[in-house]
């Protein structure tokens, strides 16, 4: 399978979805070419000692939003680490936020470099938090 | 209390933990004046799709290594937010890496404006990741 | 004037451009709401050692189209100052390559925050590359 | 030559200096392995339409500092090239403040990624800028 047929599969059911969403409890919604989309609800188990959510979480669905993104654009063989993530919270979020998408899209894709962007929106579109990110991109060694 | 004086008070176990350290399972583990230090163990429950440590697993010790470097610097009536967050993943942790530690430090702290960073490393100082971050300081009303 | 009646004004040669510009040999070539263009055509005088466009050049026009478009967002005794920028380089630019376009655009203006993002393209379309930045949002304190 | 011998090579006049540095009116201070200090003046010609110093003039220090630190880690036959910028305006200089110094510093230097990080300071250590930095290591071809 190349990357977006993975992709695919995770969605579908076919493939397991990674650990990292179950501990923190979003999931893959949307996956397309170039793009993908993640959906969560914050919850008191993502608060910092603030008192609202903790910035990990934010980073943790741009971060899968923008991977996933990226992996729909590798060919069999070719694989991608993610190797930068800069992330920006311009609103906070809370338990009464209620449903928060990741859209992720790649804004570039080469040999050895990708990069992507993503936005985190509540339903209304209203922006909570936005990142980008730089993908190393590598051939997987044939078994 | 002032902001070192409630980092020390959540070290010490008179304040708790914050929620997202219970759910990610990790802890702080020493705060001064400028500086606070998380632990945690890469688990099966931090993984990504690709089957390593999920990138947000990094951000969210970087971020609060840095948020508590901070916090650490608030006079009494001052607090901030973190709106900015820029990691570097440089190695590749797994269920079989054990203990990293993230040191956070503050670079710049103003009466606007913080800056801080952290780096995660091994027992040994072997990196795999780092970050800096920049926080808005405000004055918290009055009650 | 406000923001963007300032930078009209400078579009407009009733303002004189920032020095910067001058130096580098860049223009501001275009200006709404949120939004502002820049170009410049890069040279060897902006090389770097490895026979290429020095990062720098990059970063200043995204910075410049990124400053100038939330500029463009400041009411009336407000003003703002670029507090963090990221980066990302995609492609290599020579003194081959021809004219390129900055074109910044607002993702978030609040009272004290504002957050934008930027691109590097040619007249295809092409990306060289991209950015986006924290800026500090402040009254100007009345003469 | 390797690339710690190009870049003595170049601080002691045997190599000539890149464009960019004569444009912007600055220079290479000292290098030593996995490290780079450059020093420049922030001058009128360097500001920006706000009336102080142009982001873009620490971004082009900052970077240099951080290209020629990972490029005195580079063997024969390799290179680098630097994708991803981060960075931190902290202070904000003008034609009075004197000359600032550009502190870079090799993070990680690995077989594809390196990272590294600078800090622009004043001769008495006050810090008016930092940035870390994302580089992609790649063989150069045989001649």
């Amino acid at each position: 399978m190349n990357g977006l047929e993975m992709m695919q599969a995770m969605l579908e059911g076919r493939l397991p979805f990674p650990h990292i969403a179950q501990t923190l409890d979003f999931g893959l919604f949307e996956v397309a070419a170039g793009r993908a989309v993640f959906q969560g609800t914050p919850q008191l188990m993502h608060y910092n000692p603030l008192g609202s959510v903790h910035g990990g979480w934010y980073a943790t669905l741009l971060d899968s939003a923008i991977g996933c993104a990226v992996h729909t654009t590798m060919a069999l063989g070719y694989s991608y680490t993610t190797v930068e993530l800069g992330v920006h919270i311009v609103r906070s979020a809370s338990a009464r936020t209620g449903p928060l998408r990741a859209m992720g899209q790649v804004i570039h894709s080469g040999r050895q470099l990708a990069t992507a962007e993503a936005r985190i929106v509540d339903p209304n579109g209203k922006i909570y938090a936005h990142a980008s990110s730089t993908c190393l991109v590598f051939e997987t060694k044939p078994v």
